[in-house]
């Protein structure tokens, strides 16, 4: 039996989405940009693609472009908007993909404000609300962190920024989100936001990102006349399709998945109760995303664990996969962000979850968790 | 019966590598940063693709970075080098995701010379040597043009260049003849390179990018430290699987591959004697591709050709697909680069062939031509 609970890097894709990606680089193989009808064929698809994805989150189908990933769309935003003067507001625990290239921002004369966070990984809303001011173009906030879990009020974000400031753009990285909770961007006050289609059991390769209409971003791959000249280069037209089937199946069981991994969560927070000297990260709480669960073993190293865990066949990781080597040497950033000490941060392991995971691989868990920790305990003194 | 005379927009997949990427998508689907064996699998297939395609071109496999396409990978390396006060080389020609990240290079304070190209499409070497200075740092030129077919002689800019600088760089946009022409980037003196998956019956959304060892570029696409920090995201681990396939069945028949389409070519040029007034824009020659043949056909909008030969199923297309809604209305900017009159301009028609296609395509081709032209220039009078 293999267990996969790093479903946080990235999950399994469902059987339909590969036969739909398959079938699509059968029969829609044309270059949607092509004027005969072999090209017009795979537009159509990517159309259809685009007007589902939109409605998901509540938005028009001329607002959402296609990318190869989050990755890309986070650089896409954050490279796109902001120069020399502006300034934009974060926290200290976004994905590389917004914090690396706001380095390179500040690098540049651009000021970035990088909000704290609470033990329960939150941002104080009234520092948010403090921090902008007339220059502020561009807050980035992450809906759910991929290490820990904790859900910021994007609702309430969203709000803030647009009472205080006309000119703030709000971006939200929805990798972690996007068919697990409800995004509404109206609603939200969201004007741009990333997802990536392998986080809901889609293909590799490929995401898509909302910008709102009237938002001029300056392209971070220039080329063709693609995706209205914002994102140059061939479409991916069977990623794109694979990216609409997962979206389809993810969000039409959206609801009853999200019940079914909170008990799932909630059994293994319960059967970790059997073992001494832990500090659960990622609380069974509302405010916490049931599909992660970060728990540090005091006294163990991670990547030991990860290590022992594997050896029967049991996938976790220490924290983000983007960042896996780093963050198993030094301990995760985010983690570090939390204030947590040197013992909690450095025996940090996260159990991602998908709605595929059962309790009876919890309780396998749980098992080699107890003998792991035994062995490893005893070995320390 | 369907012809598709479209390859160079873009290609049918290997019915191998539908199957591959589909059974990656199945097996492989782990993220290749994770530290596991799930992840470790994946990433045990990437290198293998690396390997591959490092050799194909006679480089090492440190210098082969996996991109979503050839767009990226030039959009990579010309912003990622050049900064302000810097020189660069290029043609009137390129490829829109190198003409256009030139164009913002410009507004920079970068300098851009751009070649120009004779009735042929080819560059004036001499001209290119007297244009490189002691503020060049990068030379970019398309092996191979995508809307007529000519062939630079890489061989000798390379020499040129490197006899000329030790600064310059030589960046080879290789997307439309990696496996069909011989590429050696140390005999060549390439630097850097590009290729995109899906113009070799590979996958859409993967392409890989050669950078030298020593060259320091900016990334694109900053994250996680996926291929080494120059490109950031997860891997696209069923798209790299299956470039490698394409790669793989690709170069193996890529000698018998470019004499069959040789002999394609040919026999379409002789059949199209039996048309008047027509002008071969990539006549049967040693420094044209066989791949492409380009015929202005007088007196038509190439448009309503196009779109008449697709009502008897034939595919063709009016220039680069990527820029096709402006080619259709204005004229390819390849072709007028070429200085053909506004004529031959307006009617020039893109024929692509693959190792696919058969002489009794082209004589349904000329066949339709025959009738259509004869109905169009009647019209027309």
């Amino acid at each position: 039996m293999e267990i996969y609970f790093d479903n946080s890097a990235t999950t399994k894709p469902y059987k339909e989405v590969i036969e739909e990606t398959a079938k699509a680089m059968e029969e829609y193989f044309g270059n949607p940009s092509s004027l005969h009808k072999i090209g017009i064929k795979a537009e159509k698809k990517i159309t259809e693609a685009r007007e589902f994805i939109a409605k998901s989150i509540n938005a028009s189908k001329e607002e959402i472009y296609f990318t190869s990933g989050g990755s890309e769309g986070n650089n896409l935003i954050v490279k796109g908007l902001a120069k020399p003067g502006h300034h934009i507001i974060t926290t200290s625990f976004e994905h590389h993909s917004v914090l690396m290239p706001y380095e390179e921002l500040e690098k540049n004369g651009v000021r970035v404000t990088y909000l704290k966070l609470d033990k329960q990984g939150k941002i104080s809303l009234e520092e948010l609300e403090n921090a902008i001011s007339k220059d502020t173009v561009l807050v980035t906030i992450m809906h759910v962190n991929n290490e820990m879990g904790a859900i910021q009020d994007i609702e309430k974000i969203g709000k803030i920024i647009k009472e205080k400031s006309s000119r703030a753009r709000f971006h939200v990285d929805a990798v972690q989100s996007y068919c697990k909770l409800d995004i509404d961007v109206k609603k939200m006050n969201i004007d741009m936001l990333t997802a990536s289609g392998h986080k809901i059991h889609g293909p590799k390769g490929v995401g898509f990102t909302f910008i709102k209409k009237g938002i001029v971003l300056n392209p971070l791959i220039n080329g063709g006349s693609q995706e209205s000249g914002v994102r140059g280069g061939t479409h991916n037209v069977p990623g794109i399709i694979g990216l609409h089937k997962a979206a389809e199946l993810s969000l039409e069981s959206s609801k009853s998945s999200f019940e079914y991994v909170k008990s799932i969560k909630e059994y293994m927070i319960n059967r970790l109760g059997e073992i001494d000297n832990i500090r659960i990260n990622s609380p069974f709480r509302d405010d916490f995303t049931p599909y992660i669960l970060n728990v540090s073993f005091i006294g163990v190293k991670a990547e030991v664990l990860l290590h022992l865990l594997e050896e029967s066949n049991i996938y976790v990781a220490t924290g983000s996969a983007c960042t896996s080597r780093t963050s198993a040497a030094q301990g995760s950033y985010v983690i570090k962000a939390l204030g947590l000490n040197n013992k909690e941060v450095e025996s940090a392991i996260r159990f991602s979850f998908s709605k595929f995971n059962t309790k009876e691989e919890v309780d396998k868990v749980i098992e080699i968790l107890k003998s792991s920790l035994t062995f490893l305990r005893r070995v320390k003194r």
